[in-house]
């Protein structure tokens, strides 16, 4: 890029934040990188994905009454998003047992829940996510408990949502993970949550129905080139190649 | 069919209930009709992709944690579904104004409604069916408070999950009309609410994204021999053709 060099705000090994050009605006740029076990590796093509992905569903959340920070995507890499007062929890929405629920509850990997079970996450710095509860979350002053209890249903309506969406291109969401922020109003007297950050496969736990390989991050747990297949074959299912071409072609060898 | 004559419990136009093999049960036969203005017309295969796609959705919303009457299919045209009490009432969930809703309240065709909106039909027999509120469905007994609840928060998560099914194939749901019974329990002191009847397109209003061209039975509203494209189209795209050779192939002239 020629342009002036910017300054990030934000930078994490997946994305980096940037000042937008309006006030009140950021700039999300999605990186091709992906990290798994604390090591990170390029994927040709991811970041171009995760954009066009982020932004379908949250345009599509924005039509169903679900507000999100998404303004407008810019390029292939970058979106225009709402800067919000980012809640220190995020949301985890788990409708099958993976990852550590497996342990924490005993129970098995795949197993399907009796219904979309709704978790809390807080990090402190430098430490690693916790799971809390709304008695933590409350007597910290990290939400209200009408914020909690929105963050709830919001969470539900998006989990439902994705797994239709992901469904029909024969895959399961296994889970999703969702942050929220607060938008107040010119009076700063009021705010409401609204869905914040990205809806990628960085976020969620995919299984493709037939095969029931892992189609997110978790599949390069042993990494290897193949593994740019994953996120290029979630693009290529929702039809984002093609004229725009925005999915590359496979790489060589695989 | 060279089995001994069944009696049929219930016939409409689009469909025959007949009493199922187990105690409890029913079998929801497709026809291949669509009625459009009181005219009834056959369209070749509708039947085999309505069973195939009522199947797919009430599997997986099962799998959500929410309850449906679907048992297994049975063949092309037939599913066993478990016999319920059914309410009287159906339930309407709106995304865009289109239909009576755009003249009850003077709305542009089209529009995006701010949430789904949520509406309860009820018909008299021999009458056309009237739009009722809580207060009618309490005072004449047609349903409990809580099971208005009950219904209206399964049938906003059922249009979430729809919405998102539908989007990644490239439709947009409207609105949808959802029937619900009651399930009781053994010594039938308690009851549940389970979704009844059929998801196919004869109870959604589907539009095609891209060309923004009716996918439902509106679509016959001048009817011709191309129409049998919509539901074919709509078999296609969830991948019901190829080895289970459900769909049949394009009609000549189309």
């Amino acid at each position: 890029m020629n342009r002036r060099e910017r300054v990030p705000l934000y930078k994490a090994e997946t994305k980096v934040i940037f000042e937008g050009m309006e006030p009140g605006t950021y700039i999300h740029y999605f990186k091709d990188a992906v990290q798994v076990d604390n090591e990170t590796h390029e994927i040709h093509g991811k970041g171009a994905v995760n954009n066009r992905l982020s932004e379908m569903v949250m345009v599509t959340l924005g039509s169903m009454g679900i507000p999100t920070h998404f303004i407008r995507r810019l390029n292939m890499r970058e979106q225009v998003v709402r800067a919000l007062d980012l809640l220190k929890v995020k949301v985890v929405v788990r409708n099958t047992a993976a990852g550590t629920f497996v342990s924490r509850f005993g129970l098995e990997e795949g197993m399907r829940l009796p219904r979309p079970i709704v978790e809390f996450l807080w990090q402190q710095e430098g430490h690693p996510f916790q799971y809390v509860s709304e008695e933590h979350i409350t007597a910290f002053g990290w939400a209200a408990p009408a914020e909690i209890e929105e963050m709830t249903g919001l969470a539900l309506r998006i989990n439902d949502f994705l797994t239709g969406l992901f469904f029909a291109i024969g895959v399961q969401l296994v889970d999703c993970k969702l942050q929220f922020g607060r938008c107040y109003s010119d009076f700063h007297d009021e705010s409401r949550l609204v869905l914040a950050d990205e809806i990628t496969p960085d976020g969620c736990r995919l299984l493709d129905i037939k095969s029931q390989q892992k189609f997110d991050r978790g599949s390069y747990a042993s990494f290897s080139t193949e593994g740019a297949f994953d996120y290029q074959e979630i693009g290529r299912r929702f039809g984002f190649s093609g004229p725009l071409g925005v999915v590359p072609q496979k790489v060589d060898g695989e």
